[in-house]
């Protein structure tokens, strides 16, 4: 079908922005719109130059027989400073304050608009380091780790900390629990990871950080690689040292549930841009 | 900042596709784009045109002065079908059967294409339904849950067989598992669901069907209402009877252990459309 550029404008956008990551050639578009790959081009200049400046993301060009396009999503880190900064205004509120100092996150971790932009800013820090996989654990990182995925354009995989039979075979370790000072056990199913995959660990909460060395472990038993770690949010009422390659999105520093307050700051991701922001003022 | 049509068709189709069913004001992106809102106009006449003929979706106007542009992600039942039949060949292969006769899914569920078109295939039922909330049991149905949630752009919530600290208060029924035939127990977070909320529930797999029906339980007890069911895949080789409102997108027809194979067919949501392709033929 041959279209107009206006509507082959339209439909390239929608195109690129389902197939993030993806190299598409640019015989595919032309052959698609029955158009000159010289107008391919120019269409794609003018996509480019779009993405650019609303901030949607890269829009990179590989010439050459084996090239074509790749639409990365990206976000940029003064935007994202921001956005997280009005969720720890949200995430401050009393009413999330749970027996036991814990914090209420469901809400959050179930709003696409939410999901959508953590999804961007996370995977934003891994867009060019070849990642194959995201991992998280069950339940509450699933929604982060498909955000994540969806950005990325590659499987998450779900570990578990109960067997499940529709699974099939499963590898598990044990690790310590930070928390609870335990020893707990956690499992992958065996055909979900492929050898040598990079990896990408996410989670919804990280306290003692026991459940995220515990994926380390299992990630080395499948001979594969961690590329790094980011948690939605930490928690830095414990004095516990930082892991290496962790990040966070989100800082809980501290929740006192006799006052009835939480206080919530740019997570340890946001250390290097809030820093140069401070030596700029 | 002022910017060309070609560029403003790129922006606003990226601005669209991230809010699905939100109404956007025309004053919007004419002050956005610092444009007369008849150019506005124009620029959503051309993006419509090419939503409908492209199967991105439908983009509905809304006059007056409450009015704006809606984009509904909606899939052709046809086109539906059409990417279904091909999930059947790939769950029909052998190696997906695991002991016991389940058919392993997790790679599917955990696949962001797969995930992007089955969240769209859901939520295309649902369009038009007034939709408050999508409903799921932890864990698997949370990949679909989170899909549709992002097609219909409302919060998803998670049921889940276990209490958790970080949830606060619960509400809790007792249900009859039909595939086990004991009674289980699911719980869902009193904040997470309000009160008269129309709610669609979705899952991986459903069997007997007591999981759906216990989910169906838990709505009444918010006071909320249940718009349908809708799961991946449903198993027909239990001889039960189809539960009301409640549809599969796959079949699992038979399952032979000892042949190793396995028989896959479009599921109950095809079944008007096959029936008429049939007459037609």
């Amino acid at each position: 079908m041959k279209i107009k550029r206006s509507e082959r404008l339209v439909d390239m956008t929608y195109y690129l922005l389902q197939h993030p990551h993806a190299l598409i050639p640019l015989t595919f578009f032309s052959t698609k719109y029955k158009a000159a790959k010289s107008s391919i081009s120019e269409d794609l200049g003018i996509i480019k130059r779009t993405f650019s400046a609303q901030g949607i993301g890269l829009l990179e060009t590989m010439p050459g027989a084996t090239g074509g396009v790749r639409y990365v999503p990206k976000v940029k880190d003064r935007e994202a400073l921001e956005y997280i900064q009005q969720l720890c205004t949200q995430l401050s509120d009393s009413n999330r304050l749970l027996p036991g100092g814990y914090v209420y996150l469901s809400d959050l971790l179930g709003n696409p608009d939410v999901l959508r932009e953590v999804g961007r800013i996370i995977a934003s820090q891994y867009f060019d380091k070849d990642v194959d996989a995201v991992m998280t654990v069950a339940t509450k990182g699933v929604p982060i780790a498909q955000a994540v995925a969806m950005c990325l354009n590659v499987p998450f995989v779900i570990v578990r900390r109960d067997s499940k039979v529709t699974e099939g075979s499963t590898v598990s370790i044990n690790y310590a629990s930070g928390s609870s000072q335990r020893v707990e056990k956690m499992e992958l199913s065996r055909r979900s990871l492929k050898r040598g995959s990079r990896v990408v660990v996410v989670d919804d909460f990280m306290k003692g950080g026991g459940t995220v060395n515990g994926m380390k472990s299992l990630i080395e038993e499948f001979e594969s690689e961690l590329v790094g770690v980011t948690v939605f949010a930490q928690s830095n009422f414990h004095g516990k040292r930082p892991i290496e390659h962790t990040h966070s999105l989100l800082m809980v520093e501290d929740v006192d549930v006799d006052d009835k307050t939480i206080q919530v700051k740019p997570g340890t991701l946001f250390d290097d841009l809030l820093e140069k922001q401070k030596i700029s003022e």
